[in-house]
Order: C-alpha cells, then sequence, then structure tokens
C-alpha cells in the first residue's frame, strides 16, 4: 500500500474467476456432448464443486502446489472440472495433444516432470504404449467411471489454494520445427488479464446472452482462453467431443448456439455438410476462425447467411490471442468488397497486444500495408521465457519473434503474408508461400495446395506449388497457372506444379512444410521451366 | 519471475492505455463542444502529443510525481488533455466539482495540497475568491489561450513517467453527510483494470464503432472511468460543456452518437425537449444511467424509441461502476413488463466486483430478492484507506459498507431500496423513503417528491411527504396518497404531505437528505394524523 491511501488488494488468480462464476450465474447451463453419445447438462455452480472435490483428491495423492497435472482428452465436462480443479489447488494444467508422436508425447511428459494424466478411455492404447517411457508420472486417471468415483469419495469442502499471482498454473508445448518441443508456462495474471481481453464487442463479444460452442481442442493453445472468457461472462458453454459436422450442426439448433470457433478445416467440413443436406446454422451470430488463415470463400459463406467471420491471428506463446478482425470505426462506410477484403485479414491488436514487423536488419517497418517484415509482439500475456530454459525468449525490450511475416496497414490490420520459415526467397526479394497457396485454392478444380522453395543455382530458390485436385476434376497446370498469375507478380509464379494425392499436416492439423520440405529436399525443376525465373 | 519460466513484465499503468490509443486508432475522431460554443475537431495521436507537452510543461514548475494537480472545469477537449497530461508525468488528478460550496472547496484544495489549479474562465469569480483559501496552489491555469500557450512552449518530446502500478493516479473527494469530504485515491492498476472490465458487452458495450457523448461531468466520480475506456476501444467521443437538451440531441444527430450516460434529471429534461420539439435521437442506442435511480417513464420511453437503458449503481469509492443490468441471459423468454421491471433494478456485478447484503446484526442476508440489508462491496476497484487516514475504510476481509440498502435477487440484480441513513425506521421495521418518492412521482400532477423520517412518540419514525406539484397542476394530498396506496404497503404511508416550492439538492445534483431533515427538525405531525400510524 502506498503511504497516501489505497485501493483494495485482488491477485488477479484464475480462481476468481471461478468463484464470480458459481456466484453469479451458478445455474448457468454447461452442456457437454460426450464421445459415448450421451449429453451431459451441468452448470457452474456443479463445475465448481467437482474443482473443489478434484482440490481434495489432487492433495490425497500427494500433489503440491506448482506440480504439473496432465491431462489428454478431448473436449468434455469431465476435462472441463479438471482445468479448473488443477488450478484450484495451485497446480500447473499441462493439457497434452494427443496427436503428438509417441517421441514428442514422451519428450513432453517427462521434461514437464507430469506426476499425474487424466486421459480419456479412447486413449487407454496410447497410454498404455507410452507407460514406460513416462517414468514421472505416478497416478493414471481415466476420464470416465475412474474420474468420477474419485472425485466421489470427496466432500467438496475445500478453499482454493492461494497464491501470487505471477504464480504459473497452466502448460502448452509447441512443436517447434527445430529441436524439441517447447513449454509455455501460463501464469493466473497473464490468464486473468487475457480472459478480461476477449471477451469485449471488438474480440469474442460474449455475454451472459451468448451460447458458446467451441470447436477448438481444449488441448490446443489454451483452448483460445475460451473456458476462462466463459466463466467471466455467464455464457452458455456447449461442449462437443468430436468435429463432426453434423453433430456441431445438431448443437447448434438444439442449444441456440450464437458464438462458435475453430480452424479453417472445421468450417469447410461444415458448409460441405450444410450445402449438402441443406441443415441450418441456427441462432449463429459470429464464427471466429484462427489457427490458419480463414479463406475468402469460407467468409462470404457464412456472411451470406448472416454470420459474421472474426478472422482471429494469435499463437501458443501469446495466451493465444493477439488479433481479431472485429469491424473497424469505418466499417459502415465500406463497399461489400472492402468489407471481405478487410475480414480476410488477421484483424488488428487488442490493448495489452503491441505489434510491430521489423526488416532484415533489424529496422521498424511503416504501417503502410506493403512493408511485409518479421512480425514481432509484446504484452502482459506474451511470453518471456519458456519453460526451465536459462535464457528469455524476447529480447531486453521484451519483444517476441513471432515466427510470421506480416504487413501492418495504417489502421493497424495485419496481413500475415508468410511463416518466416515458410517464406520462398528468390533473388533477394521475398515470395510468400501463403499468397500463392490461396491463389491456388481459388481455382476450381483445386482442393488443396501448398507452395515451397526449391533450391536454384540462379535464384537461391524457386517455388514448387503441389496441387492436391478436388475430387472427379481433371483441372490443368496451365489452368492453374492462368489462375494464378491474375493475383500476384508474374515472377511469383511456381516453376513447376505437381499434383499430390495427398498433404502432410501437423498434430495441431496445419500443412506441413518442414515434411513438405523433407519429402521434396532432392527436387530439381527441368531445366526449361528453372530458367523462365524471374523477369 | 518465477523459477521455471516466465509471461512478460506488463504494469498496469493508464500511460498503457493512451500509448493504445495513440498507436492503434490514433486518428479517431474526438469532437469537443465548448463552452464557447466552438467545436473542436481533435483525435488520440493530438490528445496524446498534448498531453506529453503538458507533462513537460509541468516539470518545468517543478511538479514531482505523486504531487496533486486540481482541475475546476466543465467536459471539454483541455480537460481531457489534462487528465492524460497529470497522469503522464506521474502527478495525481485532483477533479474538483465547481458546485462544491466554499468551505468545501478550500478544504479539499488544502487536504490534498494541490500544487497547480486548471480551471475554465467561467470559474474565475470563484477561483479568485477562494484564491487566500488555497494555500497550496503555486500555480493557477486558465483552461483558455493561457493554457494553450502553456503547452506551446514545450516540444511534446517526452516519455511517461514510470512506476509501480499500485501509484495513485487521481483523486476525488466524497461529499460526505457528516464531517469534512473524504478522498478516494485511484491507482494506475485499479483505474486500467476498472477501464478494461467496463467495455464488455454486458456493461457499456463499448467497440470501435461506438460514438459515445458522456453527459457525465468529469469532475464526478472519475467520470465513469469513460474517458480511460474511450482510449482502449478507439471509439468516438463527443464531449459537451453543458447539458442542455437541444444541445445534446444536436450532437446526438451531428455526431451520430451511439452510447451516451448521465443522471436521471438530464434525461428528464431531454425527453420534454424531445416531446415538445419532436427532436430526432439520431442513432442512439443505448443510454446509461447512473447517480441515482431511473424512474420507469423514462425507460419506457427510451425502450419505445429503441434505446436500451442500462441501469447503474456505483459509488466514488467503487472506480465507480458496481453493477449494469445488462440483459440477463432469459432476456428473449421475458415479457415487455418482466424487462422493464428488470431495467428498473440497479443490474448485477461485474467480474471484480463482489457483493453482499448484511442485516442490523452482521448476518449475511439470503439472494432472495426480499431481505433487503446493508449492501457492502469489495474488489480490486474497491476503496481501502481514503487519502490521508490512518485506518481502512474496510473490514479486515476488505468488506467496504456502501451506505446503501438493498436485496439481491437470486439472479444476482440487486435493488436499491434506499440510502441507510435515509431509511425511515418505524415501529423496529424499515420503509424506504426511495420507494415512497417512485411512487409519488408516478402520480400525474407530481413533478418531484421527497420522503423524510419525522420523529414520532409510539413509531420511533414516521414518514412526511414532500411534493412540488407539477407546473399548472393542483393535485391534491388526497389524490397523491390514493395513488401511493397501490404501490406499498399501507403502514408505510406518509403520515403527512406537504407542498413545497422548491427541494434542496447537493452538488452533484441529488436530493439532499440531509439539508431536508435540517430544515424539518422541528417538524411535527399533527395529532390526529400522527396516531394513524401503524395497522
Amino acid at each position: 500500500m502506498n503511504s497516501l491511501g489505497a485501493m483494495q488488494d485482488f491477485p488477479l488468480r484464475i480462481m476468481r474467476l471461478m468463484d464470480h462464476a458459481e456466484r453469479e450465474h451458478g445455474t448457468r447451463e454447461i452442456v457437454a456432448a460426450r464421445a459415448d453419445g450421451t449429453t451431459i447438462r451441468t452448470n457452474w455452480k456443479n463445475l465448481a464443486h467437482d474443482a473443489r472435490k478434484m482440490g481434495q483428491a489432487l492433495e490425497r495423492l500427494g500433489i503440491q502446489p506448482i506440480d504439473r497435472v496432465a491431462t489428454l482428452g478431448m473436449n468434455h465436462d469431465r476435462h472441463l472440472a479438471s482445468w479448473f480443479g488443477v488450478v484450484g489447488m495451485g497446480g500447473v494444467l499441462h493439457t497434452m495433444n494427443p496427436r503428438l508422436f509417441d517421441d514428442q508425447l514422451a519428450y513432453i511428459a517427462t521434461h514437464a516432470e507430469d506426476r499425474v494424466l487424466l486421459y480419456d478411455a479412447a486413449f487407454e492404447t496410447l497410454v498404455e504404449r507410452m507407460k514406460p517411457r513416462w517414468p514421472t508420472i505416478e497416478h493414471y486417471i481415466r476420464f470416465d467411471d475412474q474420474f468420477d468415483g474419485w472425485l466421489a469419495a470427496e466432500d467438496g469442502d475445500y478453499s482454493w489454494h492461494e497464491g501470487d499471482e505471477r504464480d504459473p498454473c497452466g502448460l502448452c508445448y509447441t512443436s517447434g520445427t527445430t529441436g524439441n518441443p517447447k513449454g509455455v508456462l501460463y501464469e493466473h495474471r497473464s490468464t486473468v488479464l487475457h480472459a478480461m481481453s476477449i471477451i469485449v464487442p471488438d474480440l469474442f463479444d460474449f455475454s451472459a446472452r451468448s451460447v458458446m460452442l467451441p470447436v477448438v481442442p481444449m488441448f490446443h493453445a489454451n483452448s483460445w482462453c475460451i473456458p476462462y472468457a466463459a466463466a467471466i461472462t455467464g455464457l452458455k458453454l456447449v461442449i462437443c467431443g468430436d468435429n463432426h459436422p453434423e453433430h456441431l450442426c445438431q448443437l447448434m439448433n438444439d442449444e441456440g448456439v450464437t458464438h462458435t470457433a475453430g480452424v479453417p478445416t472445421v468450417w469447410l467440413g461444415l458448409i460441405q455438410h450444410v450445402e449438402q443436406t441443406g441443415a441450418s446454422l441456427g441462432k449463429l451470430e459470429m464464427v471466429i476462425i484462427g489457427g490458419s488463415a480463414a479463406p475468402e470463400a469460407t467468409i462470404r459463406w457464412f456472411r451470406k447467411r448472416g454470420v459474421h467471420v472474426n478472422h482471429l491471428w494469435g499463437m501458443t506463446e501469446m495466451s493465444p490471442v493477439g488479433t481479431v478482425g472485429a469491424p473497424p470505426q469505418n466499417w459502415e462506410q465500406m463497399s461489400d468488397d472492402e468489407q471481405v477484403e478487410y475480414m480476410t485479414r488477421a484483424g488488428r491488436s487488442m490493448f495489452g497486444v503491441e505489434l510491430r514487423t521489423i526488416d532484415d536488419h533489424d529496422n521498424v517497418l511503416p504501417r503502410d500495408g506493403v512493408s511485409a517484415g518479421r512480425l514481432q509482439t509484446r504484452g502482459p500475456g506474451v511470453l518471456r521465457r519458456y519453460f526451465k530454459q536459462d535464457h528469455d525468449a524476447c529480447d531486453e525490450e521484451q519483444w517476441l519473434d513471432t515466427g510470421d511475416v506480416a504487413a501492418i496497414h495504417p489502421d493497424g490490420s495485419i496481413q500475415i503474408t508468410d511463416r518466416a520459415k515458410d517464406v520462398i526467397k528468390s533473388g533477394g526479394e521475398w515470395i510468400s508461400s501463403i499468397e500463392l497457396e490461396n491463389a491456388a485454392v481459388g481455382c476450381p478444380g483445386v482442393a488443396e495446395a501448398a507452395a515451397i522453395g526449391i533450391p536454384h543455382p540462379k535464384w537461391d530458390e524457386r517455388p514448387l506449388l503441389l496441387v492436391i485436385r478436388a475430387s472427379g476434376s481433371n483441372v490443368s497446370e496451365q489452368t492453374i497457372r492462368d489462375h494464378i498469375a491474375a493475383h500476384v507478380s508474374r515472377w511469383w509464379l511456381p516453376d513447376a506444379i505437381e499434383f499430390v494425392e495427398e498433404l502432410p499436416h501437423t498434430a495441431t492439423g496445419k500443412l506441413s512444410k518442414k515434411d513438405l520440405r523433407d519429402q521434396y529436399r532432392d527436387y530439381r525443376f527441368a531445366d526449361a521451366v528453372a530458367m523462365i525465373g524471374r523477369d
């Protein structure tokens, strides 16, 4: 307290969110569609009670504050209760991605020193296989009757663990492109501030009347902070263990879903389903699309149905939301095309997220919407130091390199042009692999496309485009090339287009350029094609 | 930093809000209708530049961080720049209410040890009169050419003062009913958290597309935190030095105002003006009404015109927002009357505001919507200790008595039934003076009403109702009594009704029950009336 007077002490601890939820909207429904086909209806009051019992149960196992408790599960009510149960007793919630490879799973659980693993019955085989490689895990609890029985032994007469607001509360590993995965250790303060920030009208626009169906896995990037944001607002949370379009549509209609969120591929599936069946989107108002860029066609499809697409950019290291494409101040004055163009950008930064772009010589670039450079960020929800590392990930001024290449427009909206490591460096300049891919998938008959740089004796690198044809299509290389030519500079045109049956993806569903580069390490352009080069 | 990893350091300092505003929406317009009839169009970028120059100018005067700099002004652009200028150099902004009495103004400026006073030319006489009674004030700067010239001498090459997030930043005195005014010392952290909290959909619902006209004086209760909330969101701020209905309506139409905020009397004036002239409300979407209870008629009037009334309750000691009456989760299922009834309540608490009611024996009362008791609060934006006092204003668990009597409904919404000191204690039970007044003003022909307790030999106190008739009306005592009888228990009926020409108000425009009680100290009921008593 300063010497003159004072406002009150209120450590920004996550369980304050749960206290608020329990007290102010305890009866607000949480609906969970479990993997076994049953639907569970619970609420914040019950969830808080389960979290308290879990705090007791973990302490009975000898788990201490700051100890890591891991989960390996899809989205369901038991998993949600565990989020608050682990954090409530002061533990660190380590959400593991079940789609990781065995070597990665072995590494991260051991690196995290996880002491307990809560897991879905569906992953029993995986868990049994991994047990010998998880020496630190002392207790395995299955998210089924075993979990219920474990909690049933407790009475819930428990007070949340208190501590400093900078204490850690969560751990998420990012699958780096080189070396081992790195852990982002979230803190109570950073998480509460982030949750407070993302519910505002220009981000997720969550209110007590919202009904939110996150199609974001609870193991993906802090689940976009949605469970915590939900606790503040008293919205109705609808969670689902799968992302089958039919199931999502049914939940939207049955539960009156107004908001949803997920990666672009989820929506491609949903759109296809709706187009084929004529299914309704119910009361859907907003779809938040992140993880990778939302295609213009997706934006236009939802828009035509009165649903606003809120384009999100962020990263695990950012808690994870960085920018959101809510309508800007001059929205009403924009033409239809201008609005759509704006929506294809990655949005503008929220309070607490500072962004800048720098060139190869670390000069800060102007916000002119054209100059593209390495995107850097800093703020209260941004990583300073990875788990157990001995050096900061950011520089002395706290600027963290995002690994993305972007241009910032004068209105603050950003346009991600590429991942820094995926940029194709040709003749001393950059070709955006993403822009090539976007141009290619806009060509009828192209289902998916990937552009990578192939070594070239004269230009250093030149683009190779890999294309999966849409089923039934036999679109030609020339047609695709002509289509792309209408969207990019001539010297960006790929030196070759190869048709493939499939493209490699990462555990989080993104195109794996790293695998592609490995696969095409020895690829060389035919001489004739190669010499087209740059004008 | 904890030993395992870390998120970034980001002290919650107010100037981070200004940095965000300048960087992300620097060109967003701020329109100020000055008292001299001119309209100034500026923006966040210019405002930040002026604030920097002011930081330099204050330092040139020898002002140090934590020193108090006072303002005595209405709402205008120079005043707004001063808010950020004082805070930007680490000073404490002391906003004085020019409507206070001389003795109060003498006391608070001296108690605050104000070193500089910035004041409107309109208050020149007041300032000249007060100078001998303001021994600590070294510098007087008038908000006109003098202010502009003072800033013009600086170049704006200035960095905000940095410091701890718990440093003080603002000072507002509350005119207590007993003793001297007490100062609430806001901190950077409490203010930033408050600004982040109030922009969400269920509070003020501020977005980049909002156009906000606060009719809340900048000297009133932290100006409801609106200038800081505006800095986060990039809304267009429209400020006006007066609250003439015609002027407000004109600004609403000219500037496309979507949101406005003020005390109930402002809206009574506006409604009268619109009814008489047929003036349009333009694009108005929301009117935030606080300071005292919004009458049902006001709520219905705006509602009929598609404008949502957001009923706010708070106090200077709460930064100042406590509850807001945004539509609850079951809004769509409510009938028209239920919605209006909900809107007459004072709303429900936001994250960071905890509320409870207690009885005379300090027992916590149930949230049943019926049990009325003393309303207490705690949270990060709530006062712990008044300026320069040697003891906390709240108890060991940080509960602060609000001075209000309220009932909390099961859904968390609160109903303020009275000020604790205005409650009429009759036969060991409480009569709400506010409910009597509300019932009375609902009677055609009644312009304003006030109920106070008068000592009574048998019942301890009995209510006296003072009524101002609407111009041209000669409504009778019996008509009023009959009207009230339909709304309250029979034993609540006033023992006497007296017609008066005017009622005393406080400096902030509220009915002054204290003055009324003084005025009617020797009043006694006629015997016959007195013996009606309680059934």
